[in-house]
């Protein structure tokens, strides 16, 4: 070993997919020392996850790079049951159907491939860090001394050696032939940099490298899983299934909306996608006699195709451009951890698998990564108690077993709804149960139901205060207009992912004499020494370093000026002036019809008397309690924040 | 001359502002051979022009980069007038004021630097094509043989010397020394790659171009416009304003807001930006005994600072970082014509000037550059008759005349609102008037109103089946449901601006049996050999490849399929399937507030017998006709295109 160079890293993140990207954006942002290496010699550029759940297209917004998936995702507000009609046709069974439960709501689920996803995180993280993806690496050995308390000090006790590839070998294994050739043709402009392999490290060159922490986001198959010795539990199924992204040509009304058809032929899920592509799942069972022994490795793209013609049947159906294809068989397996001490996490694929169909994996892992993210990097920045990093497996393995939960309960009725002879008497009732299992699980599958248990980030207690807002769940979406420029904006472009944690001080009407005063009092508390945004600040550093303090009020803008807030509720920056992004107003701005006034409404707070809210760094609601709850509110940040030393 | 190489070219556009890189897209879009020259050796980076309007947004939509202007951009909805109160105070007149008439519209005036705006072009550019911008180049001779026709032969009527300049002579005469340095810290990272200046030649090194076109974006001291003898005429005013961008600190209750501020000290244009940046315009007369020769030369940063904090006064008023600032002298000056000839053509500050004041000066300038680009492309493309080209001239110089106009109505109560003693007593209805001129001119300003005239382009014969679309203006916009998916667009993004003619066939109420026959009838002719499509597509070519037909029907996406319309209305494409992009519906979507089915009524067409409309490359409308109409619609087509030779 002495010839090899020894290395020294606050994370180590191995996997550079969705949940990989989403934990290492966490790093970049907050300014982590921090490493992410993939064995692939090149980025996805084309297939794999492409379902968008309207959580994540918040959590994008926080980040900055929504406006960008929104203008090329197809939309996916749109779906509709197809059967068989009984004389050899196919009928669309309930009408076209939409997701009205998402009304009022900018974002609906969208389709967009995986790789401009990781396209935009890439693209994040080099715009505020260094933090580069290091290609065509591997992990060889992991070693690490347990128990090693998290503190200040330079302790690296985590030892993994890795190792530069081939070519040969880190694209081996690439799934199922037959993929076309992947070059300036078929990929957008800003992914020609990554079109050639770039590599970091000649291969066979190793390096050993001590890291602090480690997230292991190597998928299905995760290296690091094994060396953690964490086992994936669960079943797979025999069903196999196939997958293909292609540009179909076809008569079939609903090919660009989307959707489950199901008769004689077998079951088949469309999801339209950008660029005119569609993708199609369809159950392989019985499709061809030879391929009947069930391998996967047996499937062709043919063999796809062919069934999805047979289902369609009697519309036509074919295609000449195809941008991926695999094929799977549906298993649920779940982790019974995400983590070995505080320093050794899992997210995505790696802890979790289930079918792809309920288009979920993808905004999983990406949470599981977000999730893991922020707290590893506020307590390597001395910010938090190391202690919030046990709510990662805590809030997220919950997540992983209703994801489990749900795929069980579609897929079983998607399986029922393939009749065997003709359609069933009770097929009816079967579609309409899909649709039941859908909807109620809607909320969650949105990700606008999470279920976060309660925890020193999550304090349950039930004040009433805020009636709508749940602590462990996200912020409601909500449009408001900023008070010093009136233009309206969505909370989930303002609370951004920069890892702080905010207070909302929601104002009331504060033309109300006792209202005012109620403000008053809070924000001479904000300002006293003892507050949470004095004590928990590094000196020297603005008093919203770590604790933003948001107002939102429920006049009109017109009613107040900005100058009659306290000071401390829009901090005054030597070189950047007031805190003009720091109030808001609940009211209605006519030019944007999104912007209605009823933020208040929404969330379940009186609109005199308001209440006090804080958000968690990932817009989830740790705590909620009246405008003189200060007790309750230092609590909750002296679970959760460290004094800095002086 | 024997040494200098010798390079032809197709569209030479000298300057690549806002006006030279409008049109330069076309070029790029539209795959012609062009070449973009610019003195400069390095682009706009902070500063210069940032009002944006509305549509100037859509134009962008229609581009493809709206996105990204909107998610950096500050709304410019609000504003407000201030005035003395008399007692040594100021006092907002009128209250906030909004833009109540773009109500409905997803687009509000914006605040956004110049350079991003270039940054975006040039993006695009290199997306499309290999064109890229040659700086440090300049032009030194122009000759041109006049009168040479326009057909499809090789001939290059203009020799332009080209020279490359030493960094020191690219930049001399760079605006009014104290600039900040620009470097990695004070610009977005998209911008780094253009820190460094790009020389593609030496310093000295010399280049004969001979070009069928010429563009001279070039600036109020146009080098282009001397060589082509065409004068700027107009007068310049004695009045001096400065103009600076900072990061202001101030208590002054609408800094971000924007708005006019009008006292004894001095009248004032706030325009509230990006990165939370005010723009101050102050008119600097009298500001300082020894400057008030009036010199533009004279004037400092901290004399306009100083003008700002007196007028804003009682208010607080300093700054730590400015961005850029300049002086100028008000003048309006206006070329007679704008082109000479058919290939030799002016855009932009080149052939009008006038205060930067009313947010006019890149919108149009954009707007010149853009409709001579697409008439020039396609008439090199062999597509349209060279005579559209005159039409750039009849459209723009009125355009032209018409801002130099509001400029000076404008102007003038912006000047008269500062009462030399105090606050007079018609100060208030000066106030009201200008809000009046500001108000009457809006639609026009926000470019929703262009008066362009009758051409081959623009046929204005009235026809009362559109009741409110005007050949001659821009398309209103509107949000529209997709006949295969379901989903919501705005027709700024449907009507891209790819370089096609579109016939819009609202096609009315098909329930309708007599009306779903005239759809028929319609379609029939479409498909004939007779027809414009067929007529006007060149053998081989896609035949919606130079008329585009979009369908907007009046029922609801669930009342109808796709497959009832005729086929010629959704194109099968052998590799790309069938046209799902070119049927629409004018129906409520309850998931998007916008999209609320009122497009017919916004655009005066009757809901059953619908209409015909001919939208030109750049969103215009070209004719308006029943949908029985074919001759009115040919006759416009035999006006505009040439027939393909066999």
């Amino acid at each position: 070993m002495a010839d090899i160079p020894v290395s020294h890293t606050d994370v180590l993140i191995i996997g550079a997919g969705p949940s990989g990207l989403a934990a290492a954006y966490w790093m970049a942002r907050c300014g982590i020392k921090a490493r992410v290496i993939d064995k692939r010699t090149r980025k996805v550029m084309l297939g794999h996850a492409d379902g968008l759940r309207t959580r994540t297209l918040e959590l994008f917004d926080s980040i900055g790079f929504q406006h960008k998936v929104l203008h090329e995702a197809q939309s996916l507000a749109h779906y509709a049951f197809w059967r068989s009609d009984g004389n050899g046709g196919l009928h669309r069974h309930g009408g076209n159907r939409q997701y009205d439960l998402l009304s009022g709501s900018p974002y609906f689920p969208m389709g967009l491939s995986q790789a401009r996803i990781e396209r935009f995180f890439l693209d994040t993280i080099r715009e505020c860090s260094d933090i580069d993806v290091e290609r065509g690496i591997v992990a060889e050995s992991l070693a690490y001394t347990e128990d090693v308390e998290i503190d200040e000090s330079d302790t690296y006790p985590i030892t993994v050696k890795l190792r530069a590839l081939s070519e040969e070998e880190a694209n081996a294994g690439l799934p199922y032939g037959d993929l076309r050739v992947i070059d300036r043709n078929n990929v957008p402009q800003d992914e020609w940099d990554d079109l050639t392999p770039k590599k970091t490290k000649n291969p066979g060159e190793k390096e050993v490298l001590k890291a602090k922490f480690i997230i292991g986001c190597d998928g299905a198959h995760s290296w690091t899983r094994k060396q953690l010795d964490i086992p994936l539990e669960g079943s797979t199924t025999e069903a196999l299934w196939g997958v293909m992204d292609v540009i179909p040509i076809t008569d079939f009304p609903d090919i660009r909306r989307g959707g489950f058809v199901a008769t004689e032929a077998g079951t088949m899920l469309l999801v339209s996608r950008e660029r005119q592509l569609t993708r199609f799942y369809v159950s392989l069972k019985d499709v061809d006699e030879e391929a009947s022994n069930r391998e996967r490795s047996s499937v062709t793209l043919d063999m796809i195709s062919k069934r999805v013609q047979a289902i369609l049947s009697p519309y036509r159906f074919n295609y000449e451009i195809c941008d991926w294809w695999t094929a799977y068989q549906v298993g649920q397996r779940l982790a019974p951890t995400f983590s070995r001490g505080r320093r050794m996490h899992l997210a995505g694929d790696a802890v979790h698998t289930h079918s792809p169909k309920i288009g979920l994996g993808m905004n999983t892992s990406i949470q599981d990564g977000f999730n893991i993210g922020w707290k590893i990097a506020l307590v390597l920045k001395g910010i938090a108690h190391p202690s919030i990093i046990d709510t990662y497996d805590l809030e997220r393995h919950r997540v992983a077993e209703e994801v489990l939960h749900y795929d069980r309960n579609f897929f079983a009725h998607f399986q029922e709804d393939a009749p065997e002879t003709g359609p069933s008497p009770c097929f009816e009732n079967k579609a309409e149960t899909m649709r039941n299992v859908l909807e109620s699980f809607l909320l969650f599958a949105e990700g606008y139901k999470s279920f976060y248990q309660a925890s020193p980030l999550v304090l349950k207690e039930a004040t009433g205060v805020a009636g709508h807002l749940e602590p462990g769940e996200r912020l409601p979406l909500v449009k408001i207009c900023n008070q010093a420029d009136g233009a309206s904006e969505w909370t989930s472009r303002i609370l951004k992912s920069d890892g702080r944690f905010r207070i909302l001080v929601l104002a009331g009407d504060m033309q109300v004499e006792s209202q005012k005063q109620r403000v008053v009092a809070l924000s001479q508390y904000l300002d006293s020494p003892c507050s949470v945004l004095q004590r928990f600040t590094p000196k020297g550093h603005n008093l919203d370093s770590v604790i933003e303090v948001l107002t939102i009020h429920s006049l009109s803008v017109d009613d107040i000026e900005l100058s009659e807030f306290p000071e401390v509720l829009r901090l005054l920056d030597r070189k950047r002036g007031w805190g003009y992004d720091k109030v808001w107003s609940d009211s209605v701005f006519p030019l944007d019809r999104y912007c209605d006034g009823k933020a208040y409404e929404t969330w379940g707070v009186d609109r005199v008397r308001g209440a006090l809210v804080v958000v968690r760094p990932d817009q989830y609601i740790g705590w909620t309690g009246e405008l003189e709850d200060v007790d309750g509110l230092s609590g909750y940040f002296d679970g959760v924040l460290r004094e800095p030393k002086c």
